[in-house]
């Protein structure tokens, strides 16, 4: 939210079908960074604007919620945009709009906030430009005596105007009551027979001063097919890669580490190849985060070492100096500072104390297929390999459980608990099961 | 296989050592997309071709194995590509042949019907032509008033040949009676004593039209070391990123996926960064295929959500909304509706009914070292963590199996089953063992 | 080491803080490949060069030890590169010195080779120079009648010298007299009030020919930030895939598989997607490493086929013909030939005889939380699964482990052992439990 006296509401127009991409789900809610196009473009314009407003097609339920608490509109028949940038005209204020496509998700709140400074800064419409490396059949925005006039739509321009390289990007910014009257005098009199947003230009620059503000085109580049949105990953990522890199943070192999937009990794952290952060993750100065680990809604803390091959799940906290290795999932874990679960280990809603050491194969019975239960365990614990935890259960401070053991009662502290079987030998009997299995196998 | 009327045969040059492979493989052999790349060319020309025939070097069984039904030809001496061909003139029939090669395995079906139409709308002879980025030291096409005259191999070009862009890529179609006389009438007077395929071009063009065909230069690239080996995979790789999403397919991180040539994605499949895709994998729509999963020869069904770090391996269908998690093996199970697994289970030869759900560390002991066992678990059942399933054994519905249990005897439907010793607890005896070999460690 | 007559030191300047690093570790010791930039372009160094010196910074303890048993100097003020490299003038030798940069770690043996003989074939100094795609800010080395004159700083170049594509990479070789001759004499009078090393370039021009070697950009990039570490990375990796590639080693998507440098793979093996291999790593010919496989410190025999998810840990050695599945961890584990331990398995201190097949969810319990204990078992072993081996034990040869056993005694030969529970089984009751469940559930 910017801090300028003009109040100012993004109209987001996001009930594009997205026939392209082949989809059950509306356009606006593929994923990009780990959550819905819509979600990240609304994040970054709430940096800049005071309001948000998402005109959605007709069935969109899912879209409608996604977008909450922001109001929406409902554009009943698709006829350009310009009739759906209207049919939000009641939600627009007094202040200035800008319009927003859900297709557009990668502009930054930079670009945003020198657009609406534009504005502010005297134009009567400001709007976005690029200079893409294929102009292709974008439409060229037209200047005159240094001052842009209107957009021509490729199909629409002779040579000269083809040769321009400032391309419109569709977003622009105006007055609410200007932009009001402006699109009640859209007319539809083309081949499409659509209402589209560009005639307000010309319009505007009739009036006062049109201003141009240009963005790279990778923030503008329109999702509009799964290669699309692939790129449109790509490019996200780069800049969350750079970002962290620039933040003090090694990445071994920026090319394979995949980051959530909010993931938060302190300075002196490393993370080797092949590592994915989904939603929620913050991880301390000094931690190493292995190769091939996976982790989600999860804090880690400095110095702690993870992976390879760790999974952590939400609700997991990871203390100073723990260590989680290869094979191990924890949910929902309190592990405590130097606690370590090294191999093949299944933790879910537990607490483990400090220094205790989980052993290989450790699973807590976490769920009984109807509630789950929480398992408690001590500081200082050595629990033996492949130890199954039955919650709710508790293990007191310095106790020691026996390899193999199924505990299902509480472990008081200091003490020893075992639940397993006492061995025995049967000689010869191995060789002889073999050599039976054998001749079996033998005889087909 | 087309239905024009004249028969096709495709004459596959494949008997070359591919010295700078440095392997003891047959070059062919080497794999693309995970089979052979004669397998993948193979298939590729059995889309345009009646028949297949490869001319395979001496002492190359595994080679003549794989090509199997197509007839192959054993080239004894290596006196060039005309004497190759020519080792199968009396497998080209008496319709049209085209001459291929192992080591350009990568040409399109599209590519190859465009050569033979080239051949039936009546040139004496069609080859293919492509433009590189580099033209090197490729052989060039030279035309002369507009009609492909003749090759000239680039050592023997002058300035002017030299400054052609359109080179020769070696494939050629013609009649073959044709080529059975052109070939018999090639000499080996040159540097090296080997008989050239390029010579018929100049025959054909004396005596007829020679049409060039041009395709891009990634289906003509020669794989002659492994180097070239990697590359023809990534641009297979990319063509089958590139199909996958224009049919609807969602690739989080397309360069990270991995795909066999027959990896058949329905539209609104998701696949998240890091998926290899071994042979025969068939998705439903809607099913998610989370980071760092592994599957071959599997089925998953609408809905359903695989991974992180699920292995499903050959045989296994996972039904509509089923869920396979972390750290799980699946080897040809079927795997019934909304039934789970989701931590740290091997489960093979096993049938799992709808809704039941396999806990952390379960496994089914399916060898016993000879021979294979099937488990069978019926629906609704609730099996504890680490369970250890005895195979042959059979769980009926709704059954319940205590953590950590022992399973080796069948358990009835609605029954409790658990085969684990009993906990036992010693006061104290944890923490004195800890502090005697704590003592014992100090003492060094 | 070279064999000619001129004694040669590399001195490397190592002072940096590395300020963009945004790091507590010094620049130097920030890792590529797997272990420090440093010890990277020692180890390099110490192939052409007679001896090796480092320039360090204040306070860089670590970085003092981690060069050794190389000599340090410590360059206890930041007055520049002139006045780091005669820090180190009393340990110039008599012979020729070279001047390189631990943040220059890519340079190759080759190009120190052509510096160091250029230098020996007469010149007064050699150079080391670029011509990067964009030169940008670098000093330019000005050549006058085909000599090499002097370096001039982009900021004090004149726009005709601006244009010289040739740019000084710093590194420089002399005669160790000359150096410290040229060194005392280097001035300060600057903007920085820094003393520049280039500034011996003209001096030894006037002495002498200085002689210009020039090396790709990728060699000369400085690693100044986190970015250009990863960029770093990047091409040492390109280096090493290629290596492997050219050596007979199929690489099915080399950019996602990590080497260290010193990874050894003989020809014919195959390595599929997602492979991080750590340092101290052999594999031989013929192994398939499968896909998300981690190996760190061990050896592979011919025709093992390891992964997918196998994790082959330090001190590891997989003889021929054995098989190491998914999800499983093996440390300091001597595995004989034809050996297998296929599914999620912990083996750690243990020796496995061969033909023993160790089953799914197998775990040694090798650490009593203060001691390390070793697991033997011999050969023609079976396993079951899900047992518990708690070390110290030995297992004879022939023997059968019955599944879901806590082995706590020795196993002879032979033997069938055994330490489970008998099943038992409540008609009935699983059902209840499930009814009684859902019915609390439904009640909330």
């Amino acid at each position: 939210m910017t801090n300028t006296a003009r109040h100012t509401t993004a109209i987001i127009l996001a009930a594009g079908l997205g026939t392209r991409m082949k989809s059950r789900l509306p356009k606006a809610l593929h994923r990009l960074g780990n959550r819905p196009m819509i979600t990240h473009l609304i994040d970054t314009a709430r940096e800049i604007f005071d309001d948000v407003v998402v005109v959605v097609g007709p069935d969109m339920p899912e879209l409608e919620k996604a977008v909450q608490p922001y109001r929406t509109v409902v554009q009943t028949e698709r006829l350009g945009t310009a009739h759906a940038t209207n049919t939000a005209k009641d939600l627009f204020g007094d202040g200035d709009i800008a319009v927003l496509y859900a297709d557009n998700p990668l502009i930054t709140a930079d670009t945003m906030r020198r657009l609406t400074e534009a504005r502010q800064g005297g134009a009567s419409l400001a709007l976005l430009g690029m200079r893409p490396a294929d102009p292709g059949r974008y439409g060229r925005i037209v200047e005159e005596q240094g001052r842009v006039s209107r957009i021509v739509e490729y199909k629409d321009a002779n040579e000269q105007e083809r040769e321009i390289a400032l391309c419109n990007a569709g977003v622009m910014c105006a007055g609410a009551a200007d932009f009001r009257r402006w699109l009640a005098a859209v007319g539809n009199d083309n081949a499409q027979g659509e209402y589209y947003l560009t005639d307000v230009v010309a319009m505007a620059a009739s009036e006062g001063r049109v201003q141009c503000v240009e963005a790279p085109e990778t923030e503008l580049a329109g999702v509009n097919s799964r290669v699309e949105l692939a790129q449109a990953e790509a490019t996200l990522q780069q800049r969350l890669r750079i970002s962290a890199m620039e933040g003090g943070v090694t990445l071994v192999s920026p090319e394979t580490t995949f980051f959530s937009t909010d993931t938060c990794l302190e300075p002196d952290v490393v993370v080797e190849p092949n590592v994915f952060f989904g939603p929620g993750v913050t991880v301390r100065s000094g931690a190493l985060i292995r190769a091939f680990s996976h982790l989600e809604g999860c804090t880690v803390g400095e110095g702690a070492m993870i992976g390879p091959y760790a999974r952590l799940r939400p609700g997991t906290i990871c203390a100073a100096d723990t260590h989680v290795g290869n094979f191990v999932e924890l949910k929902n874990v309190d592990l405590g500072p130097g606690a370590k679960a090294n191999h093949l280990t299944y933790l879910g809603d537990a607490s483990v104390g400090a220094q205790t050491n989980v052993g290989a194969g450790t699973v807590t019975c976490n769920y009984d297929g109807y509630f789950k239960h929480r398992t408690t365990i001590g500081a200082r614990n050595f629990i033996g390999s492949d130890a199954i935890l039955v919650a709710p259960v508790t293990i007191g401070d310095d106790a020691l459980i026996a390899a193999g053991s199924t505990i299902t009662e509480d472990v008081p502290a200091g003490a020893l608990a075992f639940g397993r079987a006492r061995q025995t030998i049967k000689p010869d009997r191995g060789l002889e099961i073999k050599q039976t299995l054998k001749a079996k196998k033998e005889q087909g």
